[in-house]
């Protein structure tokens, strides 16, 4: 176990269930050096895990352990925090409840203060999940927060985005094998097909004109489908890409006791300075939206990721796009 | 019954099977004028039928009953023409063959040719599938098609298109209900998986942002996915579904015998005068396709619908982007 376990204890959601022995999974990377002065938020994205973040720490990088004290906390649902896979009955399986960014940031901010003893942070920064974990770090503790480097992502989703998961949704439950959740084999066919849906959505049209699935290591297109695809998601515990996948679709920054579903005022209070990166082609979390989101926000920046990789320009696999990110970072982390 | 039926006989198809019996749908509008000079063909798009063509089709539109004899084929598959639903033993259910674009359409020829002594079409036009179809015809019989108008399509399925499909065929044989084909009820998990599968492609991301499902009637996302798509799907037949999606995947206006695979040399054959119409927001028929595609047609424009409908914006549901198409078509006409 390469990773930390932070007890929550018994924790009361923000939709009303109390999860009783809640644990959060994290790792960190780096010296915590003596004013805490250091520290970087990494929220893991949908169905990630820490060492699924790892691409972006390392010497020489933004994200430099031998500089910053790097906290890679894991989200709820994903197999390593508390999950429907992993908590004891009679919340387990199908009756794991409903966790929001809200409930995801608030037991984040309980790591880093009570752990950590942590007071200012220097950075949060997150793909996709990650990016919208990080727009709930900013407006929910803007005097924390000094910058946040959302990328891929939102701080609200669309609706269209929504619906793309839907799609994944319906296909992963078309299997009979799923069962309603209460599966003692996994639904393998439903994980491939979750896989087969994604692929579109993932990637961008010429990403796929251009075959750029070869520079992946794959052979061919049916290849790419499965042995990326499907390997990806048979991996994956179907009851935990439905907990967040619904995360996902009622993620919300505003959505919250401090908000009260005001979206404009939730953008408005995140001071820290931020660099917002959609990527030009992501299919699902569009950069029209980041704009519009930045014309809101008091210290943004929109800076889109140029090139065809779509959301997963975002995902470390594209070194033209990992560099483009790492330079914001750098950037964002040696302003004032 | 209010099509006719143009008995083929039995149809050696481009794959190689043989189908005996075989039957082409079509219903026709307008009167044929004696020098057989005012002829449109307008084929059928993925699922559609001939009365799912009637938007475009009417007193003062282009497609003016009035002037026009309009001959609207319906595809091979579609469950009226030829299709794993209607077909007897032993080509039935999964059995039906595959069906490439260049049977459908020098299938529609002997329609066109034998049953109304047909030499000279002033337009061929269509949606989607429809459009690849219209293409078709345009580089097969160059010295027959005066005029083409292909929307919201391509001519040749691009490989995110190809990916975009596996999800839709994975979500429908995911439900375990399909049976490979041999179900005696219909899959309807499958089905509903399907329509929500397809509600992300079929419109773009600010169509929802915008609600604009709201000017269809329903009366929240929801109500559109249920109401709206998993309604369309569950009327469908999976077995047809799947053996269209086949020719929809192998589209390619160049894989046949006269242009054995040369695209560049297909498009270059296509002398009818071509306004070809993407949609700009279409997710899987994207407009930089087609304007690689009029680059290398000689008397092409490509002329993009604006707005945020999407791929949907050829399916008659929007006035603006119905009005848009029918300007050019009259456009179209109206050169010689």
């Amino acid at each position: 176990m390469d990773y930390e376990i932070f007890e929550l204890g018994d924790i009361v959601l923000q939709r009303g269930a109390t999860l009783r022995g809640a644990k959060l999974a994290y790792k960190t990377y780096g010296t915590l050096n003596a004013d805490k002065s250091n520290v970087i938020v990494y929220p893991t994205w949908y169905s990630g895990q820490h060492h699924d973040n790892e691409w972006l720490i390392g010497p020489g990088m933004a994200l430099d352990p031998a500089k910053y004290f790097i906290i890679v906390p894991n989200m709820l649902g994903n197999g390593l925090s508390s999950s429907p896979s992993n908590t004891p009955q009679p919340y387990d399986l199908s009756r794991f409840p409903n966790v929001t960014l809200y409930d995801n940031v608030t037991l984040q901010h309980r790591l880093v203060t009570q752990k950590f003893g942590i007071e200012r942070i220097a950075l949060v920064v997150g793909w996709s999940m990650g990016a919208q974990q990080t727009n709930q770090w900013g407006c929910l503790y803007p005097d924390m927060v000094r910058r946040i480097a959302p990328f891929c992502g939102s701080a609200k989703t669309a609706p269209h985005n929504i619906v793309f998961l839907e799609g994944v949704k319906a296909a992963l439950t078309a299997d009979a094998a799923w069962n309603g959740g209460w599966y003692t084999t996994p639904p393998t066919r439903g994980l491939r097909a979750v896989g087969r849906v994604y692929a579109g959505w993932g990637l961008s049209q010429p990403f796929y004109m251009q075959e750029l699935w070869r520079e992946l290591g794959f052979s061919s297109l049916e290849d790419f489908l499965v042995g990326y695809w499907e390997g990806f998601f048979l991996k994956k515990d179907a009851n935990n890409l439905l907990a967040m996948l619904w995360s996902w679709q009622h993620g919300d920054i505003s959505d919250n006791p401090v908000f009260k579903g005001d979206f404009k005022r939730a953008l408005g209070a995140i001071k820290a300075r931020a660099i917002v990166m959609p990527a030009e082609r992501d299919l699902y979390f569009p950069a029209a939206d980041n704009e519009w989101e930045v014309s809101h926000m008091p210290n943004a920046e929109c800076r889109p990721i140029p090139g065809v990789w779509g959301h997963f320009a975002g995902g470390g696999s594209s070194p033209a796009d990992t560099r483009f990110i790492d330079d914001a970072l750098k950037e964002l982390l040696a302003t004032p």
